[in-house]
């Protein structure tokens, strides 16, 4: 089986675990709670490529830590990705209309309803984490805990989305446009591949180059997300292309020019690799998944 | 000094404390996430009686903890707080102008920025909680972290706020509006105080009457600010009075009539008292607390 194949393999094992585990933490309910979980289910499971379950089941692997053990913070995750999706799409955000080939939350729900499942689903993710199931070593669940606040809070996500409004009204540079693309989407994608290191009580060395090998792929990603919304056919992504050349927002491809950010992206997977060396072959899937971010089509 | 005098000074003592500490846990920042941190800053230094922060401190000094380790739990809860209270205002929920005498946060800044500072709050919450500094040990710790997210999320505040919008277009009966309270702000209430014993690493049985004293002083204080808002004085209040009647929400008093809310506020007061019998004189402030919801003017 080709590097490729194997990958596929794996990102849809990957993902459907995650979707299984998903299922029995956000249930289905009855009674006046029905309309949140209802909600939370939808926007959790409007499909997706599961890249950052993908990198932390991946890295744990790594170091030898159980997949069911891994796979709960993969879930947790999930969940403070979905709440950045649901929260980002609202009329008062970007307002989009659709996500995945499906009408965003706030439409096939109503706004104050999406409101309360990103809240609600940013709350799981950290009870989840907290849960003794997700690593017998309580310190190791808080420093999942305090890493993931960190890569998702002020000084990462929530953060980078202020910085990427704001944007709109100014001309960033390239290194702002980068900061702000590493706040936004990089912290979280770092923080996935850092938890196989944090699971598998790696030391700061190994951890720090997992780090690395993230920061590389998450703007690699970025840059090709960028190159598709620019060039991107609508049906193939499953929202509206266009728009962010569109709003004149902040982006690689409006800054370097398509040829030059093609290039970009094609360094950054390089450099990607080139973090993971040392663990030779246990790196397989993660080298195999930084070609795959900038040769994707959806 | 009379034991109310004594509760005052402890009130004022506890809000300047946790003022301190939020103050530099949210800073003043400059550069482009400026207007997340503004908002935040704004959101939680608007006032506001601090009743959380004083249940925890409360209940920790009951078992000994030091003012200064539990003040990081009352920071965290204020900041679960605060962003409750910040999303509900928006005008997807309940689409408020004035909270506390000033104009609400998506009005002073805008919706999109009121949402993420919503969310930053949060994410802030967690990342208090997993700080050594927020207790030595680390099982306390996670304790803390888990039951805030079993207290904020979709099987409370978050799940209460849901049955509360879909409410609005049915009649629930009074043990319906009870849940939905006791899920709403009765859950942070309870955490509040149950907080001290979990610090404290005090045995199941006095941490659930903590709970229980909790859970009677949260109902008496929804009643009571249920009565303000029926009879209240928008300037007194900070706030637009009377619009849970408009809107036909589903409040005690629209169900028992002022004269019987007042009366079931006071045996719950004294049903509150009753649960912490026990702990004799170390209750003494907490037992004031009791008595100053019910008669509280504002």
């Amino acid at each position: 089986m080709s590097s490729k194949d194997h990958l596929k393999e794996a990102m849809v094992d990957i993902s459907t675990d995650v979707e299984k585990l998903l299922n029995r933490l956000i249930p289905d309910v009855s009674g006046d709670e029905k309309q949140l979980f209802d909600a939370m289910r939808y926007v959790v499971f409007a499909g997706g490529k599961r890249l950052r379950p993908f990198l932390v089941v991946a890295s744990s692997e790594m170091f030898g830590v159980d997949r069911s053990v891994a796979m709960r913070t993969a879930a947790a995750i999930e969940c403070v990705h979905s709440y950045s999706l649901v929260h980002d799409d609202l009329p008062a955000m970007d307002d989009d209309e659709l996500r995945r080939g499906k009408l965003t939350a706030h439409l096939e729900f109503d706004e104050a309803t999406a409101i309360l499942a990103g809240d609600g689903l940013q709350t799981l993710a950290f009870e989840i984490l907290a849960d003794e199931a997700s690593h017998p070593d309580p310190r190791v669940r808080l420093e999942l805990i305090r890493t993931l606040a960190q890569a998702s809070g002020v000084h990462g996500m929530v953060g980078g989305q202020m910085i990427d409004l704001v944007a709109e009204n100014k001309t960033l540079d390239l290194s702002g446009i980068t900061r702000l693309q590493q706040m936004k989407t990089g912290a979280l994608i770092c923080y996935s591949a850092e938890a196989g290191a944090i699971l598998g009580k790696a030391d700061r060395h190994r951890r720090h180059l997992l780090y690395g090998y993230a920061k590389d792929l998450g703007l690699a990603f970025q840059i090709a997300d960028d190159l598709l919304d620019h060039e991107g056919d609508a049906t193939a992504m499953g929202k509206a292309t266009g728009k962010d050349t569109e709003r004149g927002k902040a982006t690689f491809v409006a800054h370097l020019g398509p040829e030059r950010a093609r290039q970009q992206a094609r360094i950054l997977a390089d450099q990607a690799i080139e973090h993971l060396q040392e663990f030779g072959e246990k790196a397989a899937l993660l080298n195999s998944l930084a070609h795959y971010v900038i040769d994707r089509q959806n």
